[in-house]
């Protein structure tokens, strides 16, 4: 036996080998992390933050802790966390995962490596190629490359940072200085991560433009083109538009084709926000959305939001290839040696800003083979499906209000007006006494672990808090969750 | 039953609850990933790119995979992937995982959340503060705050936007277009990281300015004042320093006083890069490499390098209370609403430069928790120690040399002499064959599958490609195991 197998931590703790990760395989399954919980299961047991670090008794010791106390510390892990699995969990644009995903992503963290090589991630590496070229041919690229980042405010900012290079590429070595300011261009309803990609890469958020949308949240072509040329008129650089697939809070598509029209007129590049929507591509009913997104410059997925792999997974598209390495690269000698045995062409980290990457390819590839496209695809409309219903159901049911009338993602925006606000003049005060309501039945919900719906409101559109509750393909939505929702809704704030 | 209960994938398919993953439990023990491998088995079943794509035959299909050939492509997985775990990789500075750690990755995947709200991340939100506050009091710093990042590049960048925030706070809204040119200091031997994070930035490689090092890669202070002073002439803006403790190659501690001092008589962030040796704080031996660290601005740290957390584990710390959530914020309304009941000064995620951001401070708390400091601190204790030995046979070794005399840290850099180039002047041409030896000894290790070490050049001392043996704390090395390494490298090399 080799040494190091002697000095085991495991064993030296006095533990069997394999127990620990047992006991993480008998949480998953008493609780059915991996495989659908029950929905009469809390959602949440809420604690607030003091309470909740009286019960965890955060510390570390010289001696570590015995068995039984790491299995009372999971447990409390387990318990206090919030089940992303349930059926219940609406809160974001992401929920469970299914046992297929997680058994990638335990396998991936039980080889531990690192994906910048082929020397040490050689079949991931693979992978990562496999993926990214089979999204090309989906897009309708003849070409192109891609690189899974750290999430989908690095793959933004990774369309940015090619855009400006392939306007200045002596920027890498100078910096932008002496130049012009830069200026984005991307939808009131986009999301927040072109500003703080903004702020890193020296352009500042002022010089990200908000373009109006329509009632919808879709991008209004024409207001895009007088802000590129008002942009030009006060001495800016024009540079980049940011079109979204799916926006965060209303799940708007924004109209790529006219959007493509002015990048091409304009000179400008064109990126696709697709962390959100991007999952239609493999659905034939809804990958209509997405039409256009042959013509952009670069896309962001992060399919962990709709199909389920574990949170991160977010591959970067783009459709020029080369551009990733020229204008990352760093070579440094001690990674990306030249002189290596094997063809080094398939070393892909120095496309990356970072050294070190997660391999999140695997889950990924995982799922799509494992489960088959079919199945795949099926989840995915089911989303649609709920979602359709649920919004119907908002038609016809007493108190409740849709945000926008057809929704084109699986977002569902609605009020809900409890009994003492319903048939009256909606003054300024009633519109202040219902941006109250969704809070409270928050609260209630979060305080009852039954469900977990997201609110905010919309400054853009003059909207005060509303509920924006999000159907992701796992666990798979049915119409009867629905109207669970919105009895549970009903029942939490009749009373306001 | 619920309905999503109905409809797991995994039952879809026909397949038993929880057979997925208790196949990846069989897949880790069998390997003995998670345990200590035997040195026997194979680091590496190395294949070339082209043969491995037939061998793995990756492809997506509209059915899936049935359930013996998801166990096929498992066990192809693990086959065929570099065991980092296995006692002979010492290629990176980072390597195995041990059972401990790798619990908390798979209940982190399992819990499948995001780390930017309290309200979705109870028990993780408290977890990354407890141990940013515990790290910040082993640096001695009086008040300070932190995150969790994407890794060591991304932490860096943090470093570098929180001092350009704290010189010109403006330059998040405006951008840095009118400004005098940015210049960061770093040592010649320091990760390149800040190279690709300067050209992120818009501030450009070439305002990155090497500093020279003494023979043992350590940064001269008095070249950096001179150098501080050189890009004021110029007309820059000096207004970053980092610090390395422990260089990617040579594994050097800078300094970290006399670079305070300078850093304060300029005006300077002082930034320590302690994404490789930042692990030393953890032991009472060798924690005097980082002298100088309570004097820091900002300090980056990877315990995924040495002490065994599965990549990635970046947290980030800054001296300065507040400046993190001024610097990064964006006040995202579908994020940060201020209205939510509990107390939401416990949301971090605008902090982050993120959105989503992948819970990696629970592995980390379970690893310190479960262990306690004791054991850590003997593992990493074992890693100095192991060097130390290779470092002194190394000295007594026919045919080897070593690059520098005295290492600080827990890499080892040498060259091997073979037979037919010993004894013989040492001209330009025996330096050119001598250059050639790594490279050949590497792809007959890795073809062997015996053990794995790095080797590089190093340019910036005019020195030609030499290994670099890294020893982190998990698996635990021994001097059995170094003088392993010597007698293959022998092996392999004799007929050279």
């Amino acid at each position: 036996m080799s040494a190091s197998a002697e000095n085991n931590v495991v064993k030296e703790n006095g533990w069997e080998e394999g127990t620990l990760l047992q006991k993480v395989m008998e949480l998953v399954k008493q609780e059915n992390l991996a495989s659908g919980m029950e929905s009469s299961k809390r959602v949440i047991e809420f604690q607030h933050p003091k309470d909740l670090e009286k019960i965890l008794q955060l510390g570390l010791t010289r001696e570590g802790l015995s068995f039984a106390q790491v299995e009372e510390l999971l447990e409390k892990v387990v318990k206090y966390s919030v089940k992303t699995q349930h059926p219940h969990f609406y809160n974001q644009q992401y929920g469970g995962i299914d046992e297929v995903a997680l058994t990638g992503a335990w396998l991936t963290d039980a080889l531990n490596t690192n994906q910048h090589t082929y020397e040490v991630a050689p079949v991931f590496i693979l992978m990562e190629r496999f993926i990214i070229q089979h999204m090309i041919s989906l897009f309708g690229w003849p070409e192109g490359d891609g690189i899974f980042s750290g999430g989908g405010s690095m793959s933004n900012m990774y369309g940015m940072l090619l855009a400006r290079y392939r306007l200045y590429p002596d920027v890498k070595r100078t910096g932008i200085f002496g130049r012009k300011p830069l200026v984005i261009f991307t939808s009131d309803q986009s999301n927040y991560s072109f500003a703080k990609g903004a702020s890193v890469m020296g352009i500042g958020m002022d010089n990200v433009i908000s373009v109006a949308t329509d009632s919808c949240g879709r991008m209004l072509p024409q207001a895009l083109r007088e802000e590129v040329a008002k942009a030009r008129a006060r001495g800016g650089e024009p540079f980049f538009v940011n079109a979204s697939a799916g926006t965060t809070v209303l799940g708007s598509f924004d109209p790529f084709e006219d959007i493509a029209d002015v990048c091409q007129e304009e000179g400008l590049w064109m990126h696709i926000d697709a962390c959100w929507g991007g999952s239609v591509i493999l659905s034939k009913t809804h990958r209509h959305n997405l039409n256009g997104i042959q013509r952009a410059d670069s896309v962001s997925w992060n399919p962990h939001k709709m199909i389920g792999t574990t949170l991160q997974c977010s591959p970067f598209f783009v459709r020029h290839k080369g551009l990733l390495h020229e204008c990352n690269s760093a070579s440094a000698t001690y990674l990306f040696q030249q002189d290596k045995f094997y063809d080094v062409s398939y070393d892909t980290g120095d496309k990356s800003i970072q050294c070190g990457r997660k391999v999140d390819a695997f889950k990924l590839y995982f799922l799509l083979s494992t489960k088959g496209m079919d199945l795949v695809e099926k989840k995915i409309d089911a989303a649609f499906s709920a979602s359709d219903y649920l919004n119907e159901q908002l038609g016809v049911r007493p108190g409740f209000r849709r945000v926008i009338e057809k929704p084109q993602c699986t977002n569902t925006c609605f009020w809900y007006i409890p009994p003492s606000l319903r048939d009256q003049p909606e003054t300024p005060e009633w519109w202040e006494k219902l941006s109250k309501v969704p809070s409270i039945i928050k609260a209630r919900m979060v305080q009852e672990g039954t469900m977990m719906i997201g609110y905010q409101p919309l400054a853009s559109k003059n909207l005060v808090n509303f509920f924006r509750l999000v159907n992701t393909s796992t666990p798979m939505t049915t119409n009867a969750d629905m109207d669970f929702v919105l009895d549970e809704i009903e029942r939490l704030g009749k009373d306001l």
